[in-house]
Formats: C-alpha cells, structure tokens, sequence
C-alpha cells in the first residue's frame, strides 16, 4: 500500500490544498448509564460528552493527522466551552466556531433500552447549535479549505444546507472536492425541498459514506447493492465507503475495483459516533495520500476502536493508536 | 395549637376559597454526583429531576395538604411529562401547565463545588419554561384560586411579572391572598423596571418567606432583622416567616407577635429545595387554618427533610410524613 498518486485531482484533493471542514451541530451528550425506557425517572447519568456528528467525524480526521475545521455554533455556558477546548486539543481548527450569548449549547440525552434501540431528549432546534451563520471566521475558513464533508445530521439544521451549498461552490471552484454522510433521518426528507437538495449534494460528491439501508437511500434503488452503488456511479460518485457495523467495511470504485475489510472483535461500549470516526478517518487517509483499501483498513479501526469507549468521540484514534489497535485485535470471522 | 380564626379575612385566605397558584418556571434538574468546578469533562451525574422553585413550593403544598395549581410551560418531551405526572400524582391542578412544540423543558445543570456553593448550567430563557402566556386553561385557574405565591425566581422570565401583576388582581378582587418568596437574584434588580415591581409585589404581600439576606434586600434595610420586620409592615406586610437553614426559622406578625422554631439536626444531602418547601409546608398549613407557631413547625421540618433526600422535590413531605419526621429527629441546639 501507500500514496495513490492517480486519484489526486480526480476524486478527494489532497490535503495540502487545504484542510478538510464540515459545517453542522456540536452538542453535549449526556448518556444514562443504565438501560431503560426514555427519561422519566431519576437515573444514573453520566457526561457532558462532547459530541455532535459533524464535531465528532472532524475531531477524528484531525486526530488522524488530517488537517481539519468546523464551522459551528455553541453557547456561552461550560458545554461548549467543554466542546471548543476538546477539538481545539486534538488539532481541530476551532476559529470559525461562533459563541452564541443568547441560547445554550445543544444537547443530547440518550438512552439505551433493552433491545439496544435508543430513546433521545434532544435540544438542538432550539440551541446554539441552529444559530450557524457565515460568520466572518466561517467565510476565511471556507476560502481555505480543501475538502467539505457534508453530514446528513446537518439537514436538520434549516440554514446548513444553503451554508453547505455555498461552501460547496466556493471549495470546487478551487479544486477541493465533496464527501457525504447520508445519515439522515428519513422523516426530513419530507420536509419542503430536503429531499431535493439532499439528491443534489449525493450527486455532487466525490466519496459517498453511507450505512447500512442509507445506500439504499441515496441511490434511490431498494435491496440490491450493485445496482445502488452501480446507480450512484452513474450519477458522479466516484468513491463509495460503505459501513457495515460489525461487519465490517468495503470500498466501490467508479473504476470497478472494490476492497472488503473484515470487522473487529471489540466489546461494545457505546456504539454512539462509530460511523462518524470511520468517516473522519477514512477522509483524512485518503487525502494524506493513501490507497483505497489503506484508508479503509484505518477507517475500519477507528470505528470499532470507538465503541469500545464511553462517550462519542472518546475513542477517535491517532494513526498509532488505531496501528496498536490493528495489530492487537481480533476480527471478526 | 389549632384553627387561627382571627386570621381569616386579614391575611391568608382560607383553603376553601380556592386554590393556592403560583406562576413561573418548570425544569428539570440534573445533578453532579462528584464535587468539583463545572462542567467541564464528563462526570457521573444523576436526574433528571422534577425542580424549578415554583414547581417544588407548588408540590410541597399539595403534599402537605393544601388545594394547589401551577401556571407554567414545558417542552413536548420527557422531561416535561415527568415533571406534569409528578405534580399530578401529588394532586397538584396541572390543568394550566402548557405544553410548547417547539422549545425544550427548561433544563439546570448543577455541580457543587469543593466550598459548598454551586456552579449552574441554567436553559430557562430559551426553554419552554418562558415561553408561558395566559391561555384560557391559565385564566380559568387564576379565576378560581383563593391565593397566589409570588417565587422570585419567576421573575427572571420577562412575560412572568406581567402576568403576575393581572393574577394578582383577579385573585385580590375576590378576597384572595399573596405570599412572595423574594429569592431573586440580585443582578435581576438592574434590569428595567424589575426592581419596581418586586418593590410593588412586596409591599402587597400579605405573607413573606424571606431567607438570610433577602430580608434585608425585600426591606431595603440594611443588618438589623428588627427594623427590616417593622419597614416591611409598615408597608402593609402583615405576615413574615424568616427561614434561617440549619438554624431554623421565625415568624414575626404585624401584630407583634413571634415565634421561633429550633432547627433539625439532618445529614444533608441536598439543600436545593428546602427553602420552596418550606414555602409551600407554610402556606398550605395556614391556609388550612393553623396557628403561626403550627405552620412555622410544619414548614421548619419540610424545609429540613427536603435536604435529606437527593433531588430538589424529592422531600417533600404529607402531614403524616412531617408528623413523623418531627417526632424522630433531634434538633439543633
């Protein structure tokens, strides 16, 4: 493996061109450590996490030594102070973060029952979290950036995808490209042109990063995936990175080629942020210069690595860490 | 002791004219379970817990036997259905709490420090929690109680004065009473014509459930309780229960009559709460038609079991429960 030198300038722009971003919610989770129905009691609780899809793909791309920014917005209060200071650590460009003075960070309860299904009281409509803007700080970061990864959780937040758009626009007109995560509730499809433009960001990207029925989703085709990747390719996709939970991963190529990576054999912790980690490392793989199936190998690792920590991002893995976790864990079989 | 007809007519009016209301915030609490500064990383917390000061003042009087209502707003989830089965179950009329679409339960994040003060994470503002209006269901309640508890706190929503003022007129012109519970937060008295208006509510208060300096701050006088009692009845106040924690409490009436009451020596727990319920013991005791000197006993001792339970309402306690409280717990000498 190493440096894929022909995929430069015709799929993901290297990384030199500038630092990938996202634009989307940061939230604080707070987790109930015991397994039940919703939050109608007093449980035990444990948190604030930093979390946040967007926040967490970006906090795993810089980890991995991708370079990495988020336009976003949190309150005024320890939650997002908590949040800034994290992905500021861990190498995230946080200058186009806006500190809203009139509405809280966004928040996130979450409850696991017992068929391992969750039970959610969100804060996000009403947070900091939906008070992005174009701010200033998020324009300079936009005009610099090399690669934007839309996050489907974003659509959620009205004024993100004609942000989103327009970052587009500006990053392709400078040679950047586009990778999408199509986790997007489907009930928001339905509202006003969401499914519209949502087609139209799937249609514009370079890498897909879809999971589970969310292929299915995207391509508009149900049940066979060949035919849904083959429909995507057709489209102008040309990378897809389909996540397959504990089963793994695989990558499709528009030129035909395909590689599949076995999952590991980790105890699940926390399954929260799993698809984001795989998603933030595999983007700044790719763009440092790796091959397909590297990339994959290390998205992959950093997925399982971070179910087996409490917490969304608690787990997201530098490239040693995710070596050590590759050469010490089992897969599965 | 016994039934303190004099009172009638010139104080608190009785239980049977209607129920005691009050007007202002619902939230639920969630709670550190380690000491420490903030919020800042992730920490076992505990909750979410039924609080906010009206609601606990509001559920201690139903408990210990009063006819009681609360005008309030909470969000379309979890935590607004605990807090609304909660008072329900202990026959607080939640007939006029509302239920917003589009805002969350209001929220308080709590962390005790190392000193024993607090660090709070507040969402009220942009919380259901402001979001309360007179709406018909809230109209109906006013119309037919026979007392209004005035919670400083409440204060801190802008539309809640307003609302205040009219319920007060409604609840004067058919031979209602007032009690006001001045724990507001000082910085709040710079803001526009607060100041005023807690100046008004005041000296229109039958009753007052002052806590260490607030009666100071309610009398405008500084240091000296005695002169502070006498400014306040000059006022028109006739009525003052003086909540001193740990030390216990006094009434003074504007018929120069006192009465003190010993503090319960209890392991704390929890102190948030224990001010509201003694609030709530006392008003629900005189408006049932108890002396000063049975209230201020019943009231004491709510105020000192709420602390020995985690969770702002958790304490709250029937007459029964207080009976047996007062009868097993030594006081402080």
């Amino acid at each position: 493996m190493g440096a894929d030198q022909s995929f430069a300038g015709r799929g993901l722009s290297p990384d030199a061109l500038g630092p990938t971003i996202t634009i989307g919610e940061i939230l604080v989770e707070i987790m109930a450590v015991e397994r039940g129905k919703g939050f109608l009691e007093p449980i035990g609780l444990t948190g604030p996490y930093a979390s946040g899809a967007p926040a967490i793909f970006i906090d795993q791309c810089a980890r991995a030594g991708g370079s990495a920014g988020i336009v976003a917005c949190v309150g005024d209060d320890d939650f997002g102070r908590m949040n800034i200071e994290r992905l500021a650590r861990d190498g995230v460009d946080v200058s186009a973060i806006a500190i809203d003075r009139d509405y809280p960070t966004g928040s996130a309860f979450v409850r696991y029952r017992a068929d391992g299904s969750r039970d959610f009281v969100f804060n996000i409509g009403k947070s900091a979290a939906a008070r992005l803007s174009l701010t200033p700080q998020a324009r300079a970061l936009i005009a610099r950036a090399g690669h934007i990864h839309i996050m489907g959780t974003a659509f959620a937040i009205p004024v993100v995808a004609d942000m989103l758009e327009e970052a587009v626009g500006v990053i392709r007109s400078r040679g950047g490209s586009v990778s999408v995560d199509p986790n997007m509730r489907k009930e928001l499809l339905q509202h006003g042109q969401t499914a519209e433009r949502f087609a139209r960001a799937i249609a514009g990207a370079d890498l897909l990063l879809p999971s589970g029925n969310e292929l299915f989703l995207a391509a508009g085709v149900e049940g066979d995936e060949t035919a849904a990747v083959e429909a995507l390719f057709s489209r102008g996709v040309s990378e897809i990175a389909m996540k397959r939970g504990e089963r793994g991963a695989s990558v499709f190529r528009a030129d035909g080629s395909r590689f599949d990576c076995a999952g590991f054999a980790v105890t699940e912790t926390d399954p929260t942020g799993a698809g984001d980690c795989f998603g933030g490392a595999y983007v700044a793989c790719r763009r440092l210069g790796m091959a397909p199936d590297e990339a994959l190998e290390y998205a992959n690792a950093a997925g399982a690595r971070n179910v087996t920590a409490q917490g969304p991002m608690e787990g997201a893995g530098t490239i040693a860490e995710l070596d050590a976790f590759i050469a010490s864990t089992r897969r599965r079989t």
